[in-house]
């Protein structure tokens, strides 16, 4: 069996040396979380597509409103990632059967989220089938602004918004018949993702690489090294574990941290000379960002917990 | 059960009177063939998404190189009929199982169609489910030459490119074992479309109105004419059937021409003072443009044959 990246860069990625033929105002293609395309000097657009599935991306008997903000919110998230801003998507909806009530709900969701990061809904197409939606968000970069996986450079500290982890202990916690206030908040970390779209914009300048954290915080972060050509040396002890996700997963907290995925964080580096700037940019953040490492030569990815070398497991909460 | 349009302009549509929050930069929204965007004066972006899905839009067992051509061509057919240049896509594809045998195939249609447009896949996703893709694409127009459904006026000329027709009859011939030359035609002219990109940019000054016909010639001439709040006369007896569907579809031909759809021609309209500078610009096409009829004030929709009122029937083509 062949996996969706060997597919993807075998088929579809036409900006290696074998096909020399891309447009020139292409100035970023495919392989990070945007493309950004200038089609006039002086305005770099940047694109992104994602899709979600019902029983891949999230659990059957997920409301609809969180199905509506999720399948925009990977896509700002994405964006966020680039250091652009959001103008607006367009939404092709997969659905069983026609409902009302359910695409009600979900439209309610999408546009909750929408008005909030000022974007606007310009397309689509529905089709039968089973339930999905694939978004595409246009956004707009200073020219050369975009900020790439591919700028970490040797000695920037690498960072982390927010408390990864929380997304997927809140998924393990759907089913829970009776769930207390901590179930409830992680519950919401994973049906209703924010997207750190001020975050990211306020990192352009700043952050020298940065991904957004989807797949778990090692899985995408090791892409941002490979894209970068350097290694990393980091310290699990950092990892920014919220009270609830100590509380709820006990020993298992890092192991959430660092696989879990659906966190829709910002994974980014930062040269040390502007840490002092950094952290007076993120001060008034509603989240807080936390140091966990620092970016190498090589390609070794070393973490450690407690002094101790850590070896990642290969997670079992990678799918439903 | 409510249909898609009824969804869509239910709990989508925000270009309406209650959402007036929509933003100053989207000249044209939902509900034309492409969205018309201005991020900076002087500069019209123009973007559809549309999807195909086996099964609704393609039979099983359609090669796949057809299903990689076909879902580009249809959104290049998009911006044709807003006289837009299409410059990059994206593509969300839905695989039900790892088959790089067919998504090569897939890709090779996909990049034939692509290059000979000059147009650049920028990013995209992979899911696992039914056999679908949807593409968003992007292309741009001279600031206010966007051609809309709406510009139709009373005497304008109605005018269709090439054979509409064909693609619903080389449809309903793909399980001929024998085929001969005609079949074979016909079937080429389903399996891969041919988007009328260079016609459409060549309208652009010329076209009151346009869309491209995608769901049959009748219905969509009727959501130009509902846009432009007009009616219509026609005449079937202009209709340019092709030979080959006199020939295999014999009396139902006009049928399939005015029903059939999948024929990704362009439908537009043009004022009679321009007609003479229309025939001279589409001297040259590889297809030919024949006049259909004529927009008159009201809203009817009047087709006659033969001098006789003909009442379009409620096609049995329109479904696999």
């Amino acid at each position: 069996v062949v996996d969706e990246r060997t597919l993807i860069s075998t088929f579809f990625d036409r900006q290696r040396d074998r096909w020399p033929d891309r447009r020139e105002d292409v100035i970023l293609g495919i392989g990070d979380d945007a493309a950004v395309l200038r089609p006039e000097p002086g305005f770099d657009l940047v694109v992104a597509t994602d899709s979600i599935v019902e029983g891949t991306h999230f659990p059957p008997g997920v409301p609809a409103a969180a199905v509506g903000h999720r399948c925009l919110a990977v896509n700002l998230s994405d964006l966020a990632a680039m250091a652009a801003e959001p103008l607006w998507f367009s939404l092709a909806l997969s659905l069983p059967r026609s409902d009302p009530a359910w695409v009600s709900e979900f439209s309610s969701g999408l546009f909750a989220l929408a008005d909030r990061h000022g974007v606007s809904l310009v397309g689509g197409d529905t089709v039968r089938g089973p339930l999905g939606a694939t978004v595409t968000i246009l956004g707009r970069v200073r020219p050369g602004c975009a900020v790439r996986r591919s700028g970490a450079r040797p000695g920037d500290g690498i960072w982390v918004t927010g408390h990864p982890g929380d997304a997927v202990a809140g998924r393990l916690l759907l089913p829970e018949a009776t769930p207390g206030a901590e179930v409830l908040a992680l519950r919401q970390r994973f049906l209703y993702p924010e997207p750190r779209v001020r975050e990211g914009l306020a990192l352009a300048g700043l952050a020298s690489g940065m991904l957004d954290v989807s797949d778990g915080l090692d899985d995408d972060l090791r892409k941002l090294l490979v894209a970068s050509g350097v290694g990393a040396e980091l310290d699990a002890g950092e990892l920014p574990l919220s009270n609830e996700l100590r509380s709820v997963r006990g020993a298992e907290a890092v192991e959430c941290a660092l696989t879990g995925g659906d966190d829709y964080e910002l994974c980014f580096t930062v040269p040390v000379a502007d840490e002092a700037r950094l952290r007076e940019v993120a001060a008034h953040w509603p989240v807080p960002i936390t140091r966990i490492g620092t970016i190498v030569p090589g390609s070794d990815v070393r973490w450690r917990l407690h002094g101790q070398p850590l070896t990642i497991p290969d997670s079992t909460f990678r799918h439903f």
